[in-house]
């Protein structure tokens, strides 16, 4: 149920920092990144072209500490770590997603808006 | 037509720079302040708690300059100027409302997982 007081439109109601963090760029392209299963590191580097290694590490664990995805170290050697979304990360998708389809969709028109 | 090159996965593509812009926490709740009609600065301003009088100016320069909101200048002394959304604006309202929503609706599970 939704708490009657969030509101994003309220001054310092905690769902504005929410806004901040799904809307940025890297946490929309890492969440897509890793929505089809258990990912690597590496293997989300490589999908989110341009990346850096710091950025990436920092989108992970923040993405770890808002609950939508986990970090699972599989004990082999060298160990390989995982990132996968949780059910949160899930039903983030699908909002994140109509918003890169609409930046797909509509860049062309965005784009003639500027230069004119 | 989606243009076969547009992915914002893929380094330098334009969209990624859209997905910037529309992301944001200003963006976004800007976006929704005007979705209702013609609306006049200091009702957005009121709308959205605390942004400050730059910001928002700097927030609807930008929705001006990528063509999804218009300004309008009614010649009355003294002057009403009035924002709305256009159509391309309209179609931003769709995937930014689901945003909104999940934030307010999930802003609990993740002020939990912080916690946790």
């Amino acid at each position: 149920m939704t708490h009657p007081a969030w509101d994003p439109y309220v001054r310092d109601c905690p769902t504005r920092q929410v806004l901040d963090r799904i809307g940025d760029r890297w946490t929309v392209l890492v969440i897509g990144a890793v929505s089809d299963g258990p990912t690597r590191f590496s293997e989300i580097a490589r999908r989110v072209q341009g990346i850096s290694q710091k950025m990436l590490t920092q989108t992970l664990r923040a993405l770890e500490s808002d609950g939508l995805v986990t970090r699972t170290v599989h004990p082999e050697i060298p160990p390989r770590v995982e990132y996968e979304l949780t059910d949160l990360g899930h039903s983030l998708r699908v909002p994140l997603r109509a918003l890169e389809e609409w930046a797909t969709t509509h860049i062309e028109q965005i784009l003639a808006a500027r230069s004119a």
